[in-house]
C-alpha cells in the first residue's frame, strides 16, 4: 500500500515501544549497522520518546541514517583505547554510534565503580548521544550514580558571560541517582535554552518566551532570527544577563571535563556533528553504602515534594519523575509520534525496504 | 598600647600575607589547635583575602575561634576512615577544621588520581571549609583538576524550583583546572545569591539588586527581610523564576554527591554549622595527557577572552583570573582588611595574649 493512502488517523495512533524499537533496529540493520549497535541506538531513541524527550527520540533516526548514508557514522569495530588506567579511560570513539558507545562506556565505568568506587571514561569523536536522561535511569536503577557531560565541538552558539558571540555548545549536565523509590534524573544545559528550540522557533517565525538570546551587539533578544547565519547572535549562558557568570563557569567546567580530558574539541579542524563525552559512575556502596545514600536522598526528595508550592496548582516536581510517569504510560499504552516524524521514518522504510509499524 | 589608641589609618594600612598568616596561626595555636592544622587554616583564610573573597577570609577567624571556645570544633586527631576503596574514600570529619580536612582530602585524592586516574573523598561532619577557590588554585597548579562540592546541612535557605520554602543551602560548585598559563577557578553557588550577602544587606536595611528571593507566598522579592525569622522566605535557585529548574537540578546533584555519598545531611538531627564535602581530583595525565588538556583549554580560554564584549569597557573575564591578579598584588603590596575585621581579630589577640600586626 503506498504511503500516501494511509489515513492521518492511523499515523497518529499509538505503537508499542517494542514495535517501534524493532522497526528502528531493522532500519539501522538495513543500513548495515551491526545488530548490537542497532539494538543500543534503537533502545535509546525509543526511550527518549517514552520519557517525553521527543526532540531526542526517533525524530533523530532519519538524521542518523543520513549520517550513515554519507559515511559520517562509523559502523564497525569498537573505540580505540587511548588510555586505560584503573579508574580512568580515554577512548577515541571513531564516530561510532553515540548511544552504543555511551552504553559501552557506562558498562565499563560501572564495573570499575563497583570494583574501585568510581569509574570515568572520556570519549573523543563520539557520534551524537541522544537524550542524557535515558542513560541516567539505567545507571540509577542499578543503584549507582551517573554524571554524564557532553559538548559539541561543531556548535558555538552559547556566549561566555559578557561576550557577544558564541563560543560554547549548550553543553548539558546529565546526572542520575537512585532513591528508595524512583530515580531522580537531571538533564540541564549550561545555557538558558538550546539550539533545538531556537532553530524550531526560527523556522516558525516565532519568538522565545523571554529574552534568552543576544544579538551581535550583545543586547538581550527574544528573536531566534539573531542566531541564523549570516547573523551572529548567541544564546545566553544559564543565569542570563542577571547572573550568567555562573552558567559561564559551568560551561567551562563541562568543557574541561569533556574536551580537556578528551584532548580533542573546538580547537581541532573540521569539526562535524558529534560529541565529546565524559562518563562517570560513582558507587555509593564504596562510600557509606547504598542504604545511607537512599535514606539521605529520600529525605531530600520528600522535603522538595512537600514544600508549599508558589502556585497551589503546580507542586514541586523532582527532575525526571514526569518522564518516568510518561514512560510507564507509554510502555502500557504505546507511543504516539508526530506525523512529520512518522513521515520521515516511513520514507526511510521505503528506501531501505523495511515495513513500518504504520503500514507501507 | 591599648587598642583604642591606635589610629584608624594604621588599621587600614596593609599588612603582608605572611604576617597575617603568622598572626592567624598564633591565634589558633593559642586556642589549642595543633600546629599543622593551624597552618592549614591560617593559609586558607589569608588566601581567601588575597583572592578578594573577604567574606571567606580572615573575617571568619573570630567565628572559628568562637567555635573552638564553645567546643564545637574538634582540634585533635584525624578523620575517622569509614571506607577506603582504591578510588573512593569516606571520612567522618569529626568536626575537625574544614580547611585542614579539605587539604588532607585533596592530598589523598590527588595521590589516588596520580596512581589510578581519579580520586574521590566524601567527608561528613566537616567544619566550615572557607573559600573554595583557594583549593582549586593549589590543585590546578599541580596540573590536576579539582571538583569540590559542599553543602551545609544546617542551612535550608534555597527553595526547590516551584516551592515557597527553603530546602537546600546555597551549595557551591568549585572547579579548577590548569591551562598553559594561569589556572581557571570556578566557584558558583547553585542558588542566585548567598546567605552571606542577604544577611549583610538585611542588617543594613538594604535591598538586593534584583528580585532574587521569594517571600513566604513564593512571590519574587528583592527584600532580604523575607529571610529573617520568623519570616520564612527563601533564595531562588540559579536561573530564578525564568529557568530555576536548572539550578534546582544542580542543587540536587550537589546534595547527592555530598550528603548522599556521605550518608549524612539534612535528615540528621541537631545539625550545626559545618559542611558535607565532596572532593574529587582528576589527573589529565591518566586520560589524554596534560599537554593535550592544556592545549584544548588554552584555545577555549583565548576564544572567551577574545570574544567581542557586549560592553567595550568590560571584556570577558575568565573565572578566577581577577582573584589571581589580586593575589599577586597582595603578595607584593600586602593586604588591607576592613576595620571591623581588624577590630574582631584584635579582640581575640587581647583575649588570647597574641600580639597583632596592627599593634596592641
Amino acid at each position: 500500500m503506498p504511503a500516501s493512502s494511509t489515513a492521518p488517523s492511523n499515523l497518529a495512533s499509538p505503537r508499542s515501544a517494542a514495535e517501534l524499537a524493532a522497526f528502528a533496529r531493522a532500519l539501522l540493520e538495513a543500513a548495515a549497522m551491526p545488530a548490537d549497535k542497532a539494538d543500543a541506538v534503537a533502545d535509546i531513541l525509543v526511550e527518549g520518546d517514552l520519557l517525553g524527550h521527543h526532540t531526542h527520540g526517533l525524530q533523530l533516526l532519519p538524521t542518523y541514517l543520513d549520517e550513515i548514508a554519507h559515511g559520517r557514522m562509523t559502523l564497525d569495530g569498537g573505540p580505540e583505547v587511548l588510555s586505560d588506567q584503573p579508574a580512568a579511560l580515554a577512548w577515541d570513539g571513531r564516530r561510532l554510534p553515540g548511544p552504543w558507545l555511551t552504553l559501552q562506556a557506562i558498562a565499563v565505568a560501572g564495573e570499575r565503580a563497583a570494583r574501585l568506587g568510581t569509574g570515568t571514561v572520556s570519549i573523543r569523536r563520539c557520534h551524537h548521544i541522544a537524550a542524557l536522561a535515558t542513560y541516567a535511569r539505567r545507571v540509577a536503577e542499578r543503584g549507582q550514580v551517573l554524571l554524564l557531560l557532553s559538548s559539541a565541538p561543531a556548535s558555538a552558539s552559547v556566549a561566555p558571560f559578557g561576550g557577544a558571540r558564541g563560543v560554547f555548545s549548550p553543553s548539558p549536565i546529565g546526572f542520575g541517582f537512585p532513591t528508595g523509590g524512583e530515580p531522580v534524573m537531571v538533564d540541564v544545559s549550561t545555557s538558558i535554552t538550546t539550539n533545538g528550540l531556537t532553530s524550531q522557533l526560527a523556522r516558525e517565525g516565532r519568538r522565545l518566551p523571554h529574552a534568552w538570546l543576544l544579538d551581535e551587539e550583545g543586547r538581550a533578544s527574544d528573536d531566534p532570527a539573531v542566531l541564523q547565519p549570516p547573523r551572529q547572535g548567541s544564546i545566553q549562558p544559564l543565569g542570563g544577563m542577571d547572573h550568567g557568570h555562573k552558567g559561564f563557569g559551568l560551561a567551562l567546567m563541562v568543557e574541561a571535563l569533556t574536551a580537556g580530558l578528551a584532548g580533542q574539541g573546538r580547537s581541532d579542524p573540521g569539526p562535524r556533528w558529534g560529541a565529546t563525552v565524559f562518563v562517570q559512575v560513582l558507587d555509593p556502596a564504596a562510600f557509606n553504602g547504598r542504604e545511607a545514600f537512599a535514606a539521605q536522598m529520600d529525605w531530600v526528595a520528600a522535603a522538595c515534594e512537600n514544600t508549599p508550592p508558589a502556585r497551589p496548582e503546580a507542586p514541586v516536581r523532582l527532575p525526571g519523575r514526569a518522564g518516568l510517569k510518561r514512560r510507564r504510560q507509554g510502555l502500557g499504552d504505546g507511543v504516539v509520534l508526530q506525523p512529520a516524524v512518522v513521515q520521515g521514518l516511513r520514507q526511510w522504510g521505503e528506501r531501505l525496504g523495511v515495513a513500518t509499524p504504520w503500514g507501507g
